[in-house]
């Protein structure tokens, strides 16, 4: 490979976690996502990237360890599904 | 690793190439803008993220091949810096 272009840095990502979530309506929605606040609040941890419209949300967490995805990444993600799971639709 | 949540996708993310592009005023942002534009009509190579303010620019190249960061982008990447030496500021 030739030499990096001038001024270019190169970057590594870390793998992630994705999961899209559906509802029937906007007031699903609206509920998951407070219920996500509520989560990040207590926990102080935040999804990477939400990214959503009136009936899905799209969450991505990034691996927060050197490694890979770790043990940090699979809590959250099951305590998102549970929240998804009690979310009035 | 416990096992991956339920709905839950794991993802990798291509290493990338970053630069900022930063200028005096918002008219050198533009004319920079304006010649990315044109880059990518000519070539149909688009980055994957431009992330711009008045004054700066931030281009982010994702890796296009499985095997990391390769002349695609070194050669995309350099032709940019081209139109930043180019544009009046």
């Amino acid at each position: 490979m030739t030499e990096l272009p001038e001024g270019w840095e190169a970057r590594n990502q870390p793998p992630t976690l994705f999961r899209r979530f559906e509802f029937e309506r906007y007031s699903g929605t609206r509920n998951f996502l407070d219920a996500l606040a509520a989560l990040a609040e207590e926990t102080g941890l935040h999804p990477q990237n939400i990214n959503f419209s009136s009936t899905y949300v799209n969450i991505t967490l990034d691996a927060s360890q050197e490694g890979g995805l770790s043990e940090a990444e699979f809590g959250l993600a099951t305590r998102i599904n549970l929240l998804y799971e009690q979310t009035e639709n």
